[in-house]
């Protein structure tokens, strides 16, 4: 801690990995900041942007663990505390499953000046870059993102999958290429036709963009045959079977 | 028609309003497209950046009626057959309740190239600019985008809130300002706990932002105390208390 003014710190989306995709007010910020904090999610082109004298990984580290939420709260907190404009970037959007909720509070409490700068979100640019609308009139009036990091066997599992198999709208799955064959059963046994169109998007807008598709039934084969890998989206929904209908037209990624 | 290339048509979102929230690619598409196709919801300061000679309103004519659907469509085919890069710009994202899948199928039947630049979407950037992270470790799993456009009284609705209640998610309503009265009613009934704190974000990220919080029983009297208008945004779940927590440390809008 020092008597001097506190900096700010900016919680900043970079979006799902094409640069053209960061904010004009993200790269900015890039540009203009002291420090950038970052993990692994933005990919190499994004990273690559931000001068080396003021990156921070606190992503994975060496020996495959990854960086505890603590230091990464307590870091910002230091930083900003020493004066510094920081950044703190995320791949996707900071609020979408980014623990950027818990460094907002942290900051806050910490009488920390913060502001959030919304990023693109995978959840809704994987399905787009595959060809994908996550609503539409004719087949739903809702779109659930949910993460797929949890064990939906897990009699104390948060995810409510009946309940989102009943909302009749569009499910995209974040962090799901794991849990795939779980999830996929909880929605068959909830009542969801297994021929409802799934699409499996891996590594949505980089050059190595891959994208499968098959049904509630097939896509767990299909996953394994494309060897689609994390990380990856997964949707669910009438909306995934518009992609044949334009995937020949289709520009872009 | 004519016997020239086709040109392409770019389906754009332009955020919730603020320009420094364009993404870099939509920012230069408006500079480079030969023609942009618009309607109010990006704002008036988005529209401003655009040449006027390049400018095509299709959003509210005069005497209140909307230009229908089928005009833009078949604007866009015909623009693109005379080989001009088309931007269509859109609020928020183009396939967030906005109709971009339907003219991304039209523009593919009709043998258009057609690409799909996503925009960060108010339903995330709403929440965020009133200090409320739409998801969090410690309250929800998952975060559904529904609209309120919908009457929920209606018994043909395609909106099932009891299953949205069920998921025990955060739920964000577009275009849910006039309803509210209605899907409140329906989520109280649906057993959602009537203290479960409610905020309504108008005009999101514009200089004339404004944020009111309630609860699912006293929100409907605080919209109209505060006046709230469209176009806003309405935040259900345990995250909507999350404001209280930061505002005071929040900067940006």
């Amino acid at each position: 801690m020092t008597d001097a003014a506190p900096g700010k710190v900016y919680l900043v989306g970079s979006g799902p990995g094409d640069p053209d995709l960061l904010t004009v007010k993200a790269k900015r910020l890039l540009e203009e900041a002291d420090v950038v904090l970052h993990d692994k999610l933005p990919g190499p082109e994004i990273i690559g942007m931000i001068p080396e004298e003021k990156r921070e990984d606190v992503g994975k580290r060496a020996g495959g663990e990854w960086t505890p939420q603590e230091y990464t709260n307590a870091r910002l907190v230091e930083l900003a505390e020493e004066g510094n404009t920081v950044v703190r970037l995320k791949g996707g959007d900071p609020t979408v499953f980014g623990r950027g909720g818990e460094e907002l509070a942290h900051l806050a409490e910490n009488g920390i000046p913060v502001e959030i700068v919304p990023g693109i979100t995978s959840a809704i640019a994987g399905p787009e870059a595959a060809g994908i609308p996550v609503t539409h009139r004719d087949y739903t009036s809702s779109v659930s993102f949910v993460t797929g990091h949890e064990d939906p066997t897990k009699d104390e599992s948060a995810v409510d999958w009946d309940a989102l198999a009943a909302t009749g709208g569009t499910l995209v799955v974040l962090m799901g290429v794991g849990k795939l064959p779980q999830y996929t059963e909880a929605l068959r046994e909830a009542g969801m036709d297994p021929d409802t169109p799934v699409a499996l998007v891996e590594r949505a807008t980089w050059p190595d963009q891959q994208v499968a598709t098959g049904t509630l039934d097939t896509i767990v084969s299909v996953r394994d045959e494309a060897g689609i890998e994390p990380p990856a989206i997964t949707v669910i929904g009438e909306v995934a079977g518009e992609r044949e209908r334009v995937v020949e037209f289709l520009e872009g990624y």
